[in-house]
């Protein structure tokens, strides 16, 4: 009999993780992953041309800058950001945050930066 | 100036959903859709022979019956149930869950029952 993989915790992927604005990959859907990363201070500011991307913020709380305004998530509140959009996530006290995006989808866009981070997968 | 979006807040959403596995689509990503669903009780066994389906329990706990064992997911956790895997959600005590999947995908997949759910767009 095949043995069913373990669920993912997410608190306990996200403890594992040392720095910031590098999103671990906890699930593959498809063509799809459902990524976690840990927020704090100023991300590049950059688009995806591609695609849309999904926030959800999990813990703490997070500002995405926009040319149209802001929008700051607290837990359990979820955004996204439409393809092509120009954004800036900001999270000057630190957030825990899932995304779900594209498997092909760089953190950075279309703005390659010293926090451009390769898809790490849990 | 346009104006942004207010965030989904996922517990507002969930506080007015009325009947258990009533899934209601809170994003949409590109072709896909991000749900919340609450749990209670005993769904349809089926499968989605065309998609891997992501569960994410939010509160409360869900089991997932699949035929090589079962999964049991509390707050925090995550599951892929992989293409045309059947899989049966259970949870006696009820969960509040967000899904991910295709906007197409039909909650009771390939087994229509009494309750298969019309996608709702909140």
């Amino acid at each position: 009999m095949a043995v069913v993989p373990a669920p993912v915790d997410l608190a306990t992927v996200l403890a594992r993780i040392q720095r910031p604005w590098e999103p671990r990959t906890v699930a593959v859907l498809n063509d799809y992953d459902v990524r976690v990363v840990r927020t704090h201070g100023e991300f590049t500011r950059h688009s995806h041309p591609e695609t849309d991307e999904v926030f959800l913020v999990l813990s703490g709380s997070l500002t995405i800058r926009m040319d149209d305004g802001d929008v700051t998530l607290g837990p359990g509140q979820l955004f996204v950001v439409p393809k092509g959009t120009s954004h800036q996530p900001y999270s000057p006290d630190g957030a825990e945050v899932l995304l779900v995006e594209p498997s092909a989808t760089v953190n950075t866009g279309d703005t390659p930066s010293e926090l451009t981070a390769g898809r790490r997968v849990v």
